[in-house]
């Protein structure tokens, strides 16, 4: 329960970066299904910033959102995007990657940033250790990322938002498990598993997954960041993962893929040319309600807007409705056939590449 | 009347160049009030092709467009776009701009290509002169258009579909005079005035009208083709103008541009960083009662599509609404004092330069 309303578990959380889900307008949001979007912190503080946001009363009202949201701490994109000045036990000092001004961000800013948002969900401030990473450098930050949960647990927060905790360690079972201990010991309204999805192969991901959630409490809801694939989420939720958020179907349909129940595929190519079907059989999403394959690989070629918008559309249909049934599978008993089920007819493809 | 239903005039066409308007759905089109859009030929047969377009049996279908459309006959875009080949008698040698090639249009031609599409109204294919332009290239142009005008009017033609003669001759009232003359004795279902709007001011421009309306028939509708601003609107609906087209108020949101009864304005400027009014004070558009301008701005600097979306949709919501009390205006009898106090408070700006 947030201030903004119930989430059911297993949920997925469509991405609204710059305070927007890209193409998408609320109210398509919300007759979608969304039930909670992911805002990113570091984005809205170095593009409109936080002051614009606080004075209009938080993100919700500048975006014109009523529904839940839950947003990152800005580590993340400190370490991935912005040009770093000096790291420090305080915080990061970098150069924003939109103007170059120079901002500031330890754990206390990370929660004044979330208190600003109004975020129904703030994550605690952590170091994201890259992958490949050594022993000693994921040990060193492990330490680190608990020194500023602590910090963040006693930090600015706004009436009835919630604070998340995320666990860290990378491919190292015991630091991810002291990480989960010591988090719990401090008593979060959830938890996630960070510095996943990072590059690894799927293997290490779901490794560190099981290495992660078993010690955390299971009456609490456990979020993986970042993942992943439609078969992913299956595999994460049948290990106790309540929660996701992922760029895939939105930055993906931007590119032209289709994600369907039988795998993905791209509407640029030549065999969607004359096929006057829709994006995927079956599906009752608008965009395959009303409109053919050969025309929306018409308007992907003519560089058509509406194309971006009606391949997003069927896409978070997609991963939103997958979620949904596992919901429902779930509460009918029925979730180990309806995930081995999925996950047999599912043709991997290139979803986690770069440039889809 | 046409084969999708009637439109009452005046009327604005908003303009579905490669089959759809551009950022909108076909739903929001019909939310937004549009009774007749617009299609380009000569871009439809570069891409897709008419073949396709055909094969799914005409462009309603193809773009889930249940309205009706007309359509231009691709002479226009053959002249400012293709790389010509040879022109002759017969129609035009060119080569597609989109993928080189090598395609040819005449009257026959355009008039094969809007059966295939489908549209309610055609146009018949003539040669729009440039500006500033002699007399005896306008003469020789005129000539050439009355030629093709008479085979258009022989010419394959669906169950039901209309066709609108074209009046050109450019600043030459004796020229104007007798194309319009010679093209009513054709008997055409409508008429055009077209050979305006390509770089003249506006004065010239409305010269040009005045040299062709009045020697058109009353009760037939008559076109204003690519025009224009809100008070040309109006000017030209004073002068007995019924149809209107123009890229302008879908251009210029892409653009940041905003129409609003008092002038444009561009949402990037920096007074528009703290305004949480809406984009036009008093509009009852999807986009002004939902956001603010702060948060429209802010989308526009962060390139995001639904900033494009959102501005499409209220300079839309502007340009029909506009139109739509002229003729309510002109039902109760009261259009010249409706259109002389909106021209007087509407402040000119640069609606019409290349980069709006």
């Amino acid at each position: 329960m947030t201030v903004h309303g119930l989430v059911e578990t297993p949920v997925f959380m469509p991405v609204g970066t710059q305070g927007t889900v890209k193409c998408m307008s609320p109210e398509e949001l919300h007759e979608l299904g969304s039930q909670i979007i992911l805002g990113n912190t570091y984005h809205l503080m170095t593009r409109p910033g936080l002051d614009l946001i606080r004075k209009v009363g938080g993100l919700h009202r500048f975006m014109a959102w009523d529904g839940p949201i839950l947003t990152d701490s800005g580590g993340y994109q400190v370490f991935s995007l912005a040009k770093l000045r000096r790291i420090s036990e305080a915080g990061v000092e970098f150069q924003s990657h939109v103007d170059g001004a120079r901002l500031f961000l330890g754990p206390r800013e990370a929660m004044a940033a979330q208190a600003a948002l109004g975020s129904d969900i703030a994550m605690v401030f952590d170091e994201c250790a890259p992958w490949p990473c050594d022993r000693e450098y994921a040990c060193r930050s492990v330490d680190l990322s608990l020194q500023w949960a602590t910090i963040c647990r006693g930090g600015e927060k706004p009436n009835g938002q919630l604070l998340f905790g995320i666990v860290q360690g990378s491919v190292y079972p015991e630091l991810r498990e002291r990480c989960a201990r010591e988090l719990t010991a401090m008593e979060f309204d959830g938890y996630a598993v960070g510095g996943v999805s990072v590059g690894e192969p799927e293997l290490e991901m779901l490794a560190q997954v099981d290495m992660s959630v078993p010690h955390l409490p299971q009456e609490k809801p456990r979020y993986v960041m970042g993942v992943g694939t439609p078969p992913q989420m299956l595999k994460m939720i049948a290990r106790g993962v309540d929660m996701f958020d992922c760029v895939l179907p939105t930055r993906a349909a931007r590119h032209g893929k289709v994600f369907t129940a039988r795998g993905s595929y791209s509407i640029r190519a030549a065999d969607c040319r004359e096929d006057f079907g829709p994006l995927e059989n079956g599906c009752d999403c608008y965009a395959c309600r009303k409109f053919s394959r050969a025309y929306l690989r018409h308007l992907f070629w003519a560089n058509e807007i509406l194309g971006l918008r009606l391949l997003t559309w069927h896409n978070l249909h997609m991963y939103l409705g997958l979620i949904r049934r596992a919901r429902e599978a779930i509460a009918a008993g029925g979730f180990e056939e309806f995930r081995r089920e999925f996950v047999a007819h599912y043709k991997e493809g290139n979803e986690q590449d770069e440039n889809v």
